[in-house]
């Protein structure tokens, strides 16, 4: 019988905290993020729910989180686990790549070798057991040279998902059910999002990437040199004195892009991506309508209730209330209706236009009026 | 040909400004009664459109406002030539008969012959002249004996207003549209509302009432004699430095009964009302839908946007929206809808379950919420 090995042994989280969520304005804003809200009930943070999670695979002192300089204290204050080392602080957004990349080149100096794993700061997963069987593999198959990621097995037609078409199995040592993706899907419209659903074939992207910071680093060059390059000169300064002067350089002319267009799309065209099906709940949260499915546990009778100290009294009523304002709401014979109900802005939808909210914070940022958002 | 008489000569308004309008919450409350609020988007408060209304009939020195002791000073700051000895000041409410009887026995100690017209603080009338053509033939019935109420001829099947049903036509000189009244018929469903207006035969109640101060007096006293009692005893003592004593001892144990059972019903029944027909415009503000209807002319695709400083970013939906807050308020894709946003308490619901915010204010009533009714 081989000794038995802990499979996290080289693997180190990386949380990017930086999106707003702007499909939850008005609750999520520039100062108040999505990640900084508890939109499950669970008391606490998705922030630190998500820290909760990543915990008990790689140790407290194996976690880093990639943020916005707004948001160090929230953060700090959200996980005070969380070592000074393992903070890093985007003097503005550059989306995911940047992120995610500069993480993998500051790890891969401080140890050769690492294995890195990408998990959003806002998503929510409630069984951590399954998630953990499933990111054993991604870590095993990112040992084997693989970029990994996990997608989910789909529960529902959703259409606010973006989908993973499977391919082949691939034969990986501690990754039984790893297979190569066929394609990326962007969000469906409902008749493919039904057939992926049944043609049992078809995963949600969940964005989850683990790989050995190299093997990353690697295709991110391949993909945009230059970004790789700028994320080569912060790692190189960032451990010294001289970060901060590095950072005003070549923070601004850093590109700004999505991983799954400089990682994940490549590296499935390459045969050098595989997906591990997760048979667990998830749920990125998206809009309204995620926060109001989460909450009714799918039952459409319902009225789920966010907010501390909320003070609703309905009637005859479905759909999600949140309160932060403290005031009275009162709901009559509104169905699957979205209020959203803060100190200075108020937003009136239902759950089936909940995708529609973005479009209002982008006629609100042309409008100028950036006071609340 | 006859010298001609001022119609009016002898005839003082009385407006009671009592009820809150509790179908409004949460814009009416207690410390903030429909009467005054603008509803109808014309830059003034109900009360004062009723003022401007009415001086033209009597004179500004011959309307008489009862209203609570609450709210003496924003009534003589929104009518600031009411005259001292016009203001009847309730010390509790005690329902229309009591307010109206009351002014009227004021009034006839100090005018015997006076003819009085009691017209609501709160309903939204804006045709001018046809009202004072009606108010005339009122006046004329009330010369000659009889109670005259008017009546609005229906322009749709409404459930929300109560109806009059005609009888046969009476001669009274000055009054050639009088007719008996057959019946009183409370806010009826959507069939007998659509008869109603179909026969040609029913007009909406506005609830005016024009007589003879002491016929009307005289019928209060036949409908409960202990009340008309009461009225005389602070009637004879208001003019006097006695007043408030009288106050004290009688207006707790004056009966609460609104003037439709104590006069219009009986008079009815004795042939002793007419009603005049009125061919103008009249709305009794009694919800929101009908806020919506005053605002939109009837158009179903129109949002009504209420309240100074109102800011609203509609995208695809109608209904009403009321701001009091000065919030943001952001609403896409809902129909029909009602917001009305207040500092301390919100309410959404649709044009449809207008009728139910009753209920609401009923609840908290009973559960002690009552600091933001």
């Amino acid at each position: 019988m081989a000794p038995s090995v802990d499979p996290f042994s080289d693997f180190y989280c990386v949380i990017p905290a930086g999106g707003i969520g702007s499909r939850l304005w008005p609750l999520s804003r520039a100062d108040a993020p999505k990640f900084l809200h508890d939109l499950t009930g669970s008391g606490q943070t998705l922030l630190r729910d998500t820290w909760d999670r990543l915990v008990p695979l790689s140790g407290a002192d194996r976690v880093m989180v990639v943020t916005g300089r707004a948001h160090r204290a929230a953060v700090e204050e959200q996980l005070p686990d969380l070592g000074d080392s393992n903070v890093v602080l985007e003097s503005e957004p550059k989306d995911s790549t940047a992120a995610i990349g500069l993480a993998a080149a500051i790890l891969v100096r401080r140890e050769p070798g690492v294995i890195v794993g990408s998990f959003a700061a806002d998503h929510v997963i409630r069984d951590g057991r399954a998630f953990r069987r499933s990111v054993s593999e991604g870590v095993a198959a990112a040992r084997a040279g693989y970029i990994a990621t996990i997608g989910i097995t789909p529960t529902e037609p959703a259409m606010g998902f973006g989908y993973i078409q499977c391919g082949d199995a691939i034969a990986i040592a501690g990754a039984p059910h790893a297979v190569g993706v066929a394609a990326f899907v962007e969000k469906p419209d409902l008749a493919s999002a039904e057939r992926y659903v049944g043609d049992g074939n078809h995963l949600w992207n969940g964005g989850m990437f683990i790989a050995r910071a190299d093997v990353l680093l690697k295709q991110i060059g391949e993909s945009d040199p230059d970004l790789l390059a700028g994320l080569n000169e912060l790692a190189d300064a960032w451990d010294t004195p001289r970060r901060g002067a590095v950072v005003d350089h070549v923070w601004p002319n850093l590109t700004k892009i999505a991983i799954d267009y400089t990682v994940a799309e490549p590296a499935a065209a390459a045969g050098l991506l595989v997906v591990i099906p997760g048979d667990f709940d998830w749920d990125d949260v998206g809009d309204f309508a995620s926060i109001a499915k989460l909450h009714s546990g799918g039952r459409k009778s319902d009225l789920a209730i966010l907010g501390e100290n909320a003070r609703v009294l309905a009637d005859a009523s479905t759909g999600v209330v949140i309160s932060q304002s403290g005031r009275l709401i009162s709901l009559i014979g509104v169905s699957d209706i979205v209020v959203v109900d803060t100190p200075d802005a108020l937003l009136v939808t239902t759950t089936a236009n909940a995708q529609r909210v973005k479009a209002v914070v982008d006629a609100l940022k042309l409008s100028g009026r950036t006071d609340v958002l």
